[in-house]
């Protein structure tokens, strides 16, 4: 018999959560357990909408279990600490992003890349260990072990550094991976929305030259004055293409919508890197004859591990790098999903949630 | 005014070509440059056949010129050094692989990865620097560059040695270069060819642990008892493809035909690698989900560099790897172009030039 999400647990907590594949989130009573000897519990101040939060309300990939509270670019103060916690103390500024769990185990896990653990539990709308769900960050509280927690930096605004715990990591991580951080280096950031635009913050911090490309030339004059590119390509120009052909290390690829690679491979040096960090629902056509003669790499990277993401932010905060944020309040919540499926928000919404969430009891 | 091949330079040679895109070889009289300053000019003992020749014969990538006389895994003896040539002399073993030109001051070039320079020349059917037609080893005689000039090991006999060059060193550079060559790691082999087959020996002589992917389950005994392989997966069968998931490090992929990546890339570990080295006339499809969860990389590779080339034959020396060869007469090469169409080879042609090429004059 399945336990109310109210009474599962001793403490109570609220938020916005989707009853069904419509989407539509409105509020709702639930649980948290109590801090447990490795759990940091704190009060969620601010949290990012990520586009894979609207992916997993609608159950585009056939696997979220309702009510679904989403939420993994949650920032806030720390209320408690469980007795073995050694990182981190009352009032400290913390973090949640997209996994609070995994085996600890595998050789994923081994490497500090979680993020790639076959058991790694997400934030929302999954099963953890206790048999609960796990509710994302649109809601008053959060609980979570110190693993999975992050320290944000004094200097950073907490909204503008929420969304880094997803987006920033998704793209800083990669950079770093696969070796497309070398001052010197070129590298093209395709697409300018909540995950490219921190891309091209995060590329120009490492001292690398960058080149957005974007099916937009409007987008051209922010790109290069607001988030600092050194220049931009409009995808849909030939002649705009053909002339960077062969000039890039490597290409942070962005867009989740279905796309061609063929001129994104031709824009890479021999031996270039593209890398995919949106998800197209369908499959790409992968054209083969460039890849071997050039020895050119396609590949898909996801968030990042624990280790990483703490590095990461700890650079935004030596770079003061945070994401360009509208902030809304939670009843805003709906219609910001509408305006994100349009990809009319510059570049992150985040809730505002300790100044406008309010139990409804 | 095209000059005849005839009198185009001092050194009578003859050999076979296609004069159209029929494809089909004959007897062909040509001439080859005297011997440069940095030239090495050799008697041409052995060549073999590789699945480009049949692609560039019948014009397939629609970039072929007649007559063309193919042939770029060419093994001989030298005849004549030039006066600036250090590393060879008379009587010397010696081989020409896929290319006898490149720009030598390119990012590639300057990396030993001549095989990716824009300007390089292939060794059959391109253009010299000199405006003359390039012919390849279906012929009695060869003259290049000596830094395009491999060294063969004592102990290897030329007929099997001959195909390294070209489906040797094909298989050998990605497993050097992607990191795919450290004992107890575990790569998988898709295709037994011309190019599968030495995959496995180099891969095993590297202490690798390689499981061979085939669709035809009768290729099993083989791959094991000769070839060496640790173990052999039917790609059709599903319950042998779902029980090696996710352990592999990565996959040499040699099939030129369209097939699915999706089984390919579940076979691999996270942060695995698939490379292919066959090319598909079409494009294939990409499923990026699988790519993003597991940081996984598809990647191309094609030949390899000089310095490279030389280092593979001569870890095939120092190991005993040869091709498994089908020794075969000039005048039945037209008739292994139709057997090599339906893979009836094991594992690769090679045409006994001396004993066979006879000038009809």
């Amino acid at each position: 018999m399945a336990v109310c999400p109210e009474q599962e647990h001793p403490t109570k907590a609220f938020g916005w959560a989707a009853r069904d594949s419509s989407g539509v989130l409105s509020p709702f009573k639930f649980s948290r357990r109590a801090t447990g000897k490795n759990d940091v519990t704190f009060k969620v101040l601010y949290c990012g909408i990520c586009h894979t939060d609207l992916s997993m309300l609608k159950n585009e990939w056939g696997v979220s279990m309702y009510p679904l509270l989403p939420g993994h670019e949650i920032v806030g103060q720390v209320t408690e600490v469980g007795s073995n916690v050694e990182k981190f103390k009352v009032g400290d500024s913390v973090g949640v992003g997209y996994l609070v769990g995994s085996c600890q185990s595998c050789d994923s896990c081994s490497n500090n890349a979680e993020n790639y653990c076959p058991e790694m539990i997400l934030t929302g709308g999954a099963k953890y260990y206790d048999g609960s769900t796990t509710y994302g960050g649109y809601s008053n509280i959060m609980v979570a072990d110190e693993h999975f927690v992050i320290r944000i930096p004094d200097n950073l605004p907490l909204d503008g550094a929420a969304p880094l715990l997803c987006a920033g990591v998704t793209t800083y991580s990669p950079l770093r991976y696969f070796g497309l951080d070398k001052p010197g280096m070129h590298v093209g950031v395709v697409g300018v929305g909540g995950l490219g635009h921190v891309a091209v913050k995060f590329a120009k911090a490492m001292g690398v030259k960058v080149t957005v490309i974007s099916t937009s030339p409007n987008k051209k004059k922010e790109a290069i004055e607001n988030l600092g590119a050194d220049s931009f390509l409009v995808s849909r120009d030939n002649g705009q293409m053909q002339a960077a052909m062969g000039t890039m290390d490597g290409i942070i690829d962005t867009v989740s919508a279905v796309h061609p690679l063929l001129p994104l491979l031709g824009l890479l040096k021999t031996s270039g890197k593209l890398v995919l960090v949106g998800v197209p629902a369908k499959p790409l056509e992968l054209p083969v004859f460039p890849l071997i003669s050039g020895r050119k790499i396609v590949a898909g990277s996801t968030v990042g591990g624990l280790k990483e993401t703490q590095e990461m932010i700890d650079f935004a905060g030596k770079h003061n790098i945070t994401a360009n944020v509208e902030v809304i309040p939670i009843d805003y919540v709906n219609t910001a999903m509408e305006r994100l499926i349009k990809a009319d928000v510059r570049y992150r919404f985040v809730i505002d949630i300790a100044n406008t969430l309010k139990s409804s009891s």
